[in-house]
């Protein structure tokens, strides 16, 4: 196995649809967390804002099953093939990449945000 | 447009084939980075290693005509959708993302990575 260079703590994990390849998100990952999604099947990452370890999905249900899992050329970056229960996005947008840099949005909203993660519970942001 | 949030100087970029929405690599921009992408409509980067702006393909000729930029929910992450030229990372793989993390190659060498930067000249990283 590669082993990522998890320099300064955390690699960048970019996520995408195992069918459509489309880009889900972007979080990420410390050597515990990758462990876990390797151990379990499904995503886990590590939470900057939160500082600990996060399940994604552990509170809305939107989890990430693994189908693979690759490596950069530099080994400091990972990339996650998943098959996403619902959504990516706290927004209720499949993907966090819904707009364009002038803002204008290119994807749906496909879930009431409150959806996601209760309403009142506040988000359980990355 | 939205001001990406230029935390700690870097934000990490994702580039996507436009057309087959394959991941081809994950680089870093700062705000000078961004603005001559979106000035040029070929995509800068900020090498960290090399600490200095970087157009991609100045050396190689892999150029990345950029198609769109999209923004994450968080504004901390952006996504450039590309037509590369060539290839677009330094082993002559199309993609960075070749390997598994189990270290199975899934994607041929399409070039000699010799052919890509040039025999001797060092690689131009990232």
């Amino acid at each position: 196995m590669i082993e990522p260079k998890f320099t300064g703590h955390l690699v960048p994990v970019v996520v995408v649809d195992a069918g459509s390849h489309e880009v889900l998100m972007v979080a990420y990952a410390d050597e515990e967390a990758l462990d876990l999604t390797r151990k379990t099947g499904y995503a886990h990452y590590y939470s900057r804002s939160r500082r600990k370890l996060w399940k994604k999905g552990e509170e809305s249900g939107h989890l990430q099953r693994i189908v693979r899992i690759l490596v950069d050329c530099d080994e400091d970056t990972l990339l996650y093939e998943v098959e996403q229960e619902g959504v990516a996005c706290h927004t209720g947008h499949r993907s966090c990449f819904y707009r364009t840099l002038d803002g204008e949005e290119i994807a749906p909203r496909v879930l009431d945000p409150d959806g996601v993660y209760g309403k009142g519970s506040g988000r359980a942001k990355r």
